[in-house]
Parts: structure tokens; C-alpha cells; sequence
């Protein structure tokens, strides 16, 4: 079962379109990434801060399958996966919980971010700290 | 007691100093008031949409005392006062949550949003809606 | 030639690791793409509000090349591809611009959006407006 | 004659109403800061990296006087008025520039920070350095 993060949509995320700007799905997506490392016990404190080793995004990239509302409450899946000893990419999953008000869930998004492990002064690759690899799962995808 | 919102620092509120950016704080506040609006029963889906009455902030100001970090947990108290007919303010603490490191809890802003309603057209002033007078409290500011 | 848009990296567009957050290269290319709509004479006040017809992101993809810090002095090129009658795609490429203090110029991201034009209510697709459609080029990508 | 600082009004500054996000103005001024900082030859790289010294708004207020959307033009006027040796306030005004249509230039917001500059580990005042001083123009408020 993957880690899964909820919240409300907020009135900061949305656009003069009325719904969430695109660019804060990656946004949304970051904040559950942070709650599943908070939830395996790494310290956001230090891992966001720039000390030595930063896990950069290299790529990321999004389907929009529905548009999300101020007040829409979405669930957020969060799916790691080991690429090398020193990177790995995470797939999300965004969808609209259902209402009480007879709106059925419906997924609003599917993204994909990579990371890679790297020297934050040399930007050289290194490998995964060791809580970091744990985090991930290990296996690296086929 | 006043209502009371609880969050997690996201790494996209923060800055190249390291902690949240100044402007963020006024967005922390919006989405307690956007939480206190729904735990009152206020639909925000119809609040925040531009359908004929709008209720924009005429007037913000923020005290910084205390940098806040990713990671950092927060409580955000939510005061509002009725001014007139057709405008209330709210008073915002925001403070940092004890940490279980032994680091207590500390305030770490003091905002203030005004509030005016008008019609979204012709801008003019009109009553605020029974929900959301009902929300404000009812007594006007001495 | 594409068309290109120049700016500078503010301090809101960077997080805490001391570069720019991933998600706002998508929002630095969205610019780019306004600046552009906007040389070609498209007013972007109807075109971003909500009027009847919507031409929302439906995917996105960014590759990370380079961390862009502060300061930084960026030039964004914009080269639209006409997909359908009802859609096109935007490619990007994020320059930081060579420094007087003998920096070279550097590619920092390849970005790039996909756009489907619909109707705002029923959210069915629609061809794309006369001045959209000439600002894409005409030319369907093979 | 204040530094001014013109810039249009992006999609991703506005919200669901429509209109620019009110915390957005702060951050709109933040920007004009910036530029009025590097007009003076400051360097925004070391400036807004946490090196050593850094000069967090320790206070802000804004009056909302008229909505802004995207595709507006706006200019943006900066006055910093020393405090005390190591501590200044920025007035700002934000006016919508007047467009061809006819519509005339509109003050479209006031707004003020205060900064003071402090060591970045222990947090005590320090000095404003010279640079910064020079900026801020070396007269003390009465």
C-alpha cells in the first residue's frame, strides 16, 4: 500500500481560471513526498536544508486529467522507486476524495517526479544516505 | 476559544534563507480562515469563486518574530471581529508547536487581514451574507 | 527564430536549498508564454479569465538541467506546435544568460506544456479561437 | 526621484477571484526591492544567500485599494528610509499604468516593510554593511 497524504485545496493554489494552476500540482505533490519522509522518521529539517547532499528533482512531469476547486479535498498518493544507488523516481497518483454531497472520487492528476543524489558544492552524484535508501524500498526498478 | 489550524512547514514555502518567505505567512493565515470559514459550515467551493459577492482583503500587516523552517509545526489561532455592516477584521497568531526535541512552543507572527464585502461588478459595499455574519460573530468592535 | 522573454530570478521563486523550486520553472515558462501570447497581440485579460472558452495545460514535462539561484539573468524561448484543431503543444528552453564576470550562457531546463482548448462549462473541446490559432502557426506537427 | 520598477501581471499571481492574490503584493514588491538593490550594484547572489549576514522584513503592512489582473501593467516606486543603524523601512506604491483603451493610471496598493539586519546564526543585530547602507541612503528617519 502506498503512503498516502490528504488536504483541502486552497484559495493560494487556484488561478483566474477558478481552479489549481497547473505548475502547484507539483507543488501539492511535493508536500505529500515531505509527509512520507516525515512519516518514515527523516528529519525535513536538515534533509531540505542545503548540508552537503541534496536530492534535486531532475525531471518531472504531469498528466491534468480533471480541474480542482478551493475547498476540493484530495487524497495523494505517493509511490517510490530505486533507479541507481543514487537516484530514484516517486509516482503520484492526485485524486478528488468523494463529496457528501453525491460527488463520486475521481483521480485529477498522475505525476512523476526523479531525484538524484548529489554534493551540494561539487553537484558529483553520491549515493543515497542510508535512511534515504531505506525510504525508497531498495529494489531497483526493472 | 478561538479556532485553531494546525500545519506542517512545506519546502515550497520556503526561501533561499533557508526559512518561510515573508509573504507566505499571510498565506498560512488565509488558509486558517479558509479552514475556520468550512468548520462553520461555509462552502468554499461557492466563498472563493467570483459568484456576485466577494469579500478581498482591503488591508494586511504581519510582525515576523521568529523564522519558521521546513519541517516546523505550527498552530494558527483565528479571531475575527465584526467593524460594520459590511466588514470585519481577524487577528492571526501563528505559533511554532513544541517539538518533542525538548524545543517549546514560541509565537512567531502576529498578522491582521481587513475585510470588505461589495458586490463583484460594481464594487460597491453591500451587507455581508447571514452565514458568514454569523461566522464573524455578531458584535461590532468598540 | 522563437520568440524569447527575459527575467531575473527573484527571491520568491526559491526554496530553501537555495535555488529555484522545481515547480516554478513551469511558472517561468507559463511567462514566457504570456509575454509571447501578448506580442501577438492576444489580450491576456480575456484571455485568462474565465470566458466561456479555456485553453488549460493538460500535461507538462520539465527536465532540470541546472540550478538557477537569485539573481540569475534568464532568457525562456517559446516554440508553439499546432497538434489538432483543438490543441497544441509549447516547447521551451530555460537559458541562464552569460555574466559579465565571465560565466558562459548555460542551458538550465527543456520544458515543455501541452494545451487542449474547451468549452469553460461543459468542458468539451473546441477549435481554438482565430488569433490562438494564428499565434500556433497552422502547421500541424507530423 | 524613487526607484520604480514596471512589470506586468502574470497568471500565476492571480487567484480563483479572478484578481491578484493579496499576499502576492508583498511579493510584488519584494521584486522591486530586488531590482532597486542591483540597480545600485548589490549583489543579489551573496545578498539573498544566507551568508553570514541577512536582513529579514521584520514588519509588513498594505492597503488594497483597487484589484489587479492578469495582463495589467504595473509600476511599482521604492523608498527606503533608515531606521537606526541596523534597521530600515521601504515605502512602496504599486500604480496601474494607464492603458491605451483609455484607462487612466489607478494607485493600486500602499505598501511597507520593515528589515533589520542581523548575524544569521546567533540572530543578534549587526550593522547594516556599507553597501546596503549606501542604498538605504544614510539619513536617519526623525
Amino acid at each position: 500500500m502506498p503512503f498516502t497524504y490528504q488536504r483541502t485545496i486552497h484559495f493560494a493554489d487556484t488561478d483566474a481560471a477558478g481552479v489549481v494552476y497547473f505548475a502547484n500540482y507539483l507543488s501539492l505533490c511535493h508536500e505529500a513526498y515531505e509527509e512520507s519522509l516525515a512519516a518514515a522518521g527523516i528529519d525535513l529539517k536538515t534533509f531540505f536544508s542545503n548540508n552537503g547532499v541534496v536530492v534535486p528533482v531532475s525531471k518531472s512531469s504531469a498528466e491534468y486529467l480533471r480541474p480542482l476547486v478551493c475547498g476540493d479535498r484530495i487524497s495523494i498518493s505517493v509511490t517510490p522507486v530505486a533507479l541507481s544507488a543514487d537516484s530514484y523516481k516517486i509516482d503520484y497518483e492526485i485524486t478528488r476524495i468523494a463529496s457528501g454531497k453525491g460527488a463520486p472520487a475521481k483521480r485529477a492528476a498522475i505525476v512523476q517526479t526523479h531525484h538524484v543524489c548529489i554534493g551540494s558544492k561539487d553537484r558529483a552524484r553520491v549515493a543515497l544516505p542510508a535512511d534515504l535508501a531505506a525510504w525508497v524500498g531498495g529494489q531497483t526498478a526493472v
